[in-house]
């Protein structure tokens, strides 16, 4: 097999090569980073559940007419997307009172908030992704005000969905990120739905308990990080009763290694 | 003289109650403040300076049709306002980049903005006044949409003046802060601006040379903090050549003192 060439290493994802002119292998990692980077370790088959959580919620937006640049998914940690160049712009959708939001503006974790918020952050580690605001993001040239527009709708809708999707499995969707790339196609390029929606970049607490069900387990140093991404595959319907993906995976690998 | 009722006392102002209904009277003191009140100090006559400064700004911004809450001058440190419910949003307008936004998105200090930015502060100094965006404001109520197009619309309007009346004496407008507040007439409620304009809350370098001259002298220790303001005050034409307002100032005390 001939070495494929990476495009790109983020903190938990690899985009390689894909076979097609504008397409790319999107990789996922066991990898788990927070606080910009400042916190490191690594939740194992973490990779394996996001690719699937991913590929199901994006085909299910693809579903309702969300354009997005997910393709198929090729193996139990890769899929292949249509390549696009990212926005450098964290759209964080915030339901919920949690996290960043609640140092910064006083406000008490779980307050449901008045209204649903649309945050900005610009990409960049070097500075922190500091929030931004519409001015900044034109001022700078990051994206259009055609293309903002097109976000905000898009995040809106994304955000509809989910709350959907996840009251019906018992569920409360706290906050999640998003991150958008241009789609060109021939002169013309749109906006489409990029990178993953999973447990890493969302908040998802258990409607009943309160539990949190996300990366916040690992951030917080709660424990279980992998067990509470499998409830949330196997409350999907992505994990038959009682089976447990990750195990699977190390039986796949051992019959192979035979 | 009956002591007249106290209504409020900030960093750098107090307001009393106005001898009508409706109306405050504006007191300017010495105090300065920056870094959120972390540093603290006094600039000898600066009261004195920024009723003048902001007094001629408003009168002026009035004459082409911006509303504010500016009544007219009392002596040398008062002002008789209109009573506003303040909105508790500090709108920053940058040209240029310096200060907060240099660190934020890593910009070099005095770069020219592709496009002028403005920005929404929430006013909480516990929470340090942090940045916020038009999806916060209408989150949590602090302005309605319409006030916060009105605002958008105001600042822009007194930039562009601002911009003209400083070019006209050499002066680089890099950035200012405005306060706007709700002027209440009967049932019905308009924003109009309120606080101060003057080298307290502006960035204003001086076009050939370079030299600061507003508040910045202060924050970063530069010394000839008065002189500054006073040199504002004068190429403004609000202090006859040659002459000092705060040595006058003295000078009054103790003709008044015989």
């Amino acid at each position: 097999m001939t070495r494929r060439r990476q495009i790109y290493e983020g903190k938990a994802k690899i985009l390689y090569e894909g076979p097609e002119p504008g397409t790319l292998i999107q990789y996922f990692k066991d990898d788990a980073t927070a606080f910009n980077a400042q916190k490191k370790g690594t939740i194992n088959g973490k990779g394996v559940l996001n690719n699937r959580i991913s590929e199901h919620i994006f085909t299910l937006l693809g579903t309702i007419g969300v354009p997005t640049h997910f393709i198929r998914r090729l193996n139990m940690r890769e899929q292949l997307i249509r390549q696009v160049e990212i926005i450098p712009i964290e759209v964080v959708v915030r339901n919920v009172a949690a996290g960043s939001i609640v140092k910064r503006l006083g406000i008490e974790e779980g307050t449901q908030l008045p209204r649903t918020i649309i945050e900005y952050y610009y990409k960049d580690d070097a500075l922190g992704d500091p929030m931004v605001a519409d001015e900044h993001i034109a001022c700078f040239g990051w994206a259009s005000q055609e293309e903002m527009h097109d976000i905000a709708d898009m995040a809106i809708r994304v955000n509809d969905f989910m709350c959907g999707l996840f009251a019906g499995i018992g569920i409360r969707l706290v906050d999640f990120k998003l991150e958008f790339g241009r789609f060109f196609d021939n002169d013309y390029s749109r906006v489409i739905l990029a990178d993953e929606i999973s447990p890493d970049g969302c908040r998802l607490w258990d409607m009943t308990t309160g539990e949190k069900l996300d990366k916040d387990r690992f951030r917080q140093d709660l424990g279980g990080e992998v067990e509470a991404y499998q409830e949330i595959a196997r409350r999907l319907g992505l994990l038959p009763e009682g089976e447990n993906m990750v195990l699977d995976l190390d039986k796949h690998r051992k019959s192979k290694g035979k």
